[in-house]
């Protein structure tokens, strides 16, 4: 079973809780709907793997503010104008709104919404910053995870990054992101035991220098674990190394290579091994790892098994932030429907809830359809789906290695145009006529005298 | 009080366990010494602040593994070899080791331990994992801070990032380093009361959006937050919103800026202000700034009060991780001491234990020396203290306010020409005559034909 843990709710930007407190001082209770989605792609990234939304649905589920929570806030300085009723509300919060997701592991564009959250306002606007935050994170990391075991075709990529991660937390959640971006395995014990992931290790240069050889070092790891001990074969020399391994005289389920040209090295230490009678030793690679160079690996053939990738995919290295945003686009107060937008020009997005089709139903995909949440094109498959009604949610958990498989049957599915580490082409996402027709709509009805830019 | 929360022991990478489990198995059962720096700055990077360092220590006061830990662990088939007798260990494991630290704050460059564990070599290597990840992203954050506000030349940085952090409790953590870095508040309402630090907040573009008007958006704020409404105009226009919040006829907090050409901006705006008799209201600049644009702003005069800075310092998104490394540097085993290195050319680094030394004692810094734990010099401040014996801390933690005035005072003594954002020169460290011929020896004695790599 995975477990989760209930985060503190003061994890949110203060605003938040001021707008809360200023919607709740003026009676503003209109029912909002907000969308999670990301402006653009960073460059170099062709898709992102959208990930964190078990994470963001269990926050959720289980938000309430304790006793000390509120007393912390009521002690703030800012809160000292706002009514003791505010705090009565906040001790009964609990989220109550609707959410609609795509399925985590889904391929997702730019302006396409991940979340989509339709609450009373008060609701929405506080967990905005929590439901960013997993969301940014784990989607960058599944993205980035996903490039990196593309590239590795085939073999596996180990998750090595902790102790490069921010902090030991994001460790762990960057280890459940990579493992959904389509990771073998992960080195991150936690992370194990919370998300059910399959784990990994070698041993470390301070293994190897603590005995008095590097014989009896290997000697000890081979006889305290027989059937999983990869030797870490470079503190000397990787070549001296090997054939240390070969003159133990015994079954080594693999040796790891940390530093050096890794093409040469793995294939000299391939023949030692293979020489020395075992051809079932596998070779793992790491030591600063990312998709290009596992890519140039592969491509040179480099006879390497696994791959144990650390700061590069814990931190996203290449592009460590996603610009994900959480927009209102919707407003109703009794019965009455407001379509929100931004109208200033670097910032303006689609208004209305929305709808992503993704074309065709079977088969490679060729293009998506940004639509409003009130069309429908049956060709296409509909991605945003109920996840959440009334603050419950609608389905268990899924199990985090059914994510996984979900994102390597997505992956496959994205012609190889798109698997391209850089230059990839624009994967189609067209905007519906009606969609279109609504920002201009807004945009008109702006213009009007009566608009409120042009107020007193 | 500053409060603190017990991580979980499982928040390690797998090897470090089976590494213990190997030396216990084997009855290795030396002192180590390992100590944590940075092998290299990053570029555009001439000093670090350290931090994490209470994280560090608070976590090898608490650590210990509960039958859940242990009913996992034992649950995994890499640990079916090992005997029960070291799950028994494990259960009663305490960290009982000494720490020397340099105080959090403190500036540090290449090669310079930021800490240093000497423990028997179970307890040491157990707790690297969670070390490296709290040293690495705390200090990363606080170098990155220091830059900003050294940036911003005396005018506040608000630190905005939780939403783009690597989680939500990264976002906690990047807060508290931010404020050691220097920052003056954060939004993140968690780090606050955890770490007690001044809280900042304004309000978000769909506080405008959900009135009628945004004139009615800024009297509900102003309403409810008489004292500290920051009132953000640029949801349509911001000179019309600087009018706006003229118009209201009252005493204004401040204003917020979250786009356009910002220098244009806050000057147009500060006239507006300015005209309509509030001169004390103060205009706070955001918007994906970072330390360059915010020095370019401050250059410019931009009549900016305050800086709001979030993903890039949240994340230090021009270079997302550190390289800390933890590195054995010397053995004990019966009053015999060995000094350890990895000789590998491009992994070299200097064995035993160490001391920092920074001249002169007053004024501005000039240079360190690297030197041997046990030598001395009178004339410099030697920068690593004792900060944990057998387990126990030697003092209480220092409020974080504390450490922020050190950092503040510490970056005032490095002298104008490392604070250059890029091409700073590199600030000396030598190392002492004995350390280098420590060095040396360990290479000669590696040499004989007794060394370990010539073992057969």
């Amino acid at each position: 079973m995975e477990r989760s843990e209930t985060p503190s709710a003061l994890l949110v930007d203060l605003y938040e809780l001021t707008m809360a407190a200023g919607y709740f001082e003026h009676r503003v209770n209109c029912r909002a709907t907000f969308e999670l989605f990301v402006r653009h792609l960073p460059p170099s990234r062709a898709y992102l793997v959208a990930a964190g939304i078990e994470a963001a649905l269990d926050y959720l589920e289980n938000l309430h503010f304790t006793d000390d929570d509120i007393r912390f806030l009521r002690s703030q300085p800012v809160f000292q104008s706002v009514s003791s009723s505010f705090f009565d509300y906040l001790k009964a919060f609990r989220f109550g709104g609707d959410v609609m997701a795509v399925p985590e592991g889904s391929l997702i564009f730019a302006e396409e919404p991940i979340l989509q959250v339709t609450a009373p306002i008060l609701e929405a606007q506080i967990v905005e910053t929590y439901l960013l935050s997993v969301i940014n994170f784990e989607t960058l990391i599944a993205s980035k995870a996903a490039r990196v075991v593309r590239a590795a075709a085939g073999r596996a990529v180990l998750e090595f990054g902790t102790r490069r991660a921010h902090g030991p937390e994001a460790g762990v959640r960057a280890a459940r992101a990579a493992y959904v971006g389509g990771c073998a395995a992960t080195s991150n014990v936690e992370a194990g035991r919370r998300y059910n992931i399959p784990l990994a290790g070698t041993a470390a240069h301070s293994w190897t220098q603590i005995f008095p050889s590097e014989r009896e070092s290997f000697e000890a790891l081979t006889q305290t674990f027989p059937e999983n001990a990869i030797l870490l074969i470079d503190t000397y020399d990787s070549l001296m190394g090997a054939r240390t391994a070969v003159s133990l005289g015994r079954k080594i389920a693999g040796v790891r290579l940390d530093s050096g040209n890794l093409l040469e090295k793995s294939r000299q230490v391939r023949k030692i091994l293979d020489q020395g009678g075992l051809q079932s030793t596998i070779i793992v690679a790491s030591g600063d790892l990312n998709e290009e160079k596992i890519e140039s690996l592969v491509r040179e053939g480099a006879p390497i098994d696994a791959f144990g990738v650390g700061t590069e995919l814990a931190t996203s290295k290449d592009f460590p932030a996603l610009g994900v945003v959480y927009k209102l686009v919707e407003t109703e107060q009794n019965g009455r429907r407001e379509y929100q937008t931004k109208l200033s020009e670097e910032k303006v997005y689609s208004p209305g809830k929305k709808q992503i089709f993704r074309f065709p139903r079977l088969g490679p995909y060729a293009y998506d359809v940004l639509a409003r949440a009130t069309e429908n094109f049956p060709e296409g498959t509909p991605l945003l789906q109920p996840a959440m009604r009334e603050g419950r949610r609608l389905t268990a958990p899924a199990p985090t290695a059914e994510l996984r498989t979900r994102t390597l049957r997505e992956l496959d599915r994205l012609p190889v145009a798109y698997h391209a580490l850089h230059n990839a082409p624009r994967y189609p996402v067209r905007k519906s006529p009606a969609l279109e027709r609504l920002l201009e709509q807004v945009r008109e009805e702006h213009l009007q005298p009566s608009a409120p830019s042009a107020s007193p």
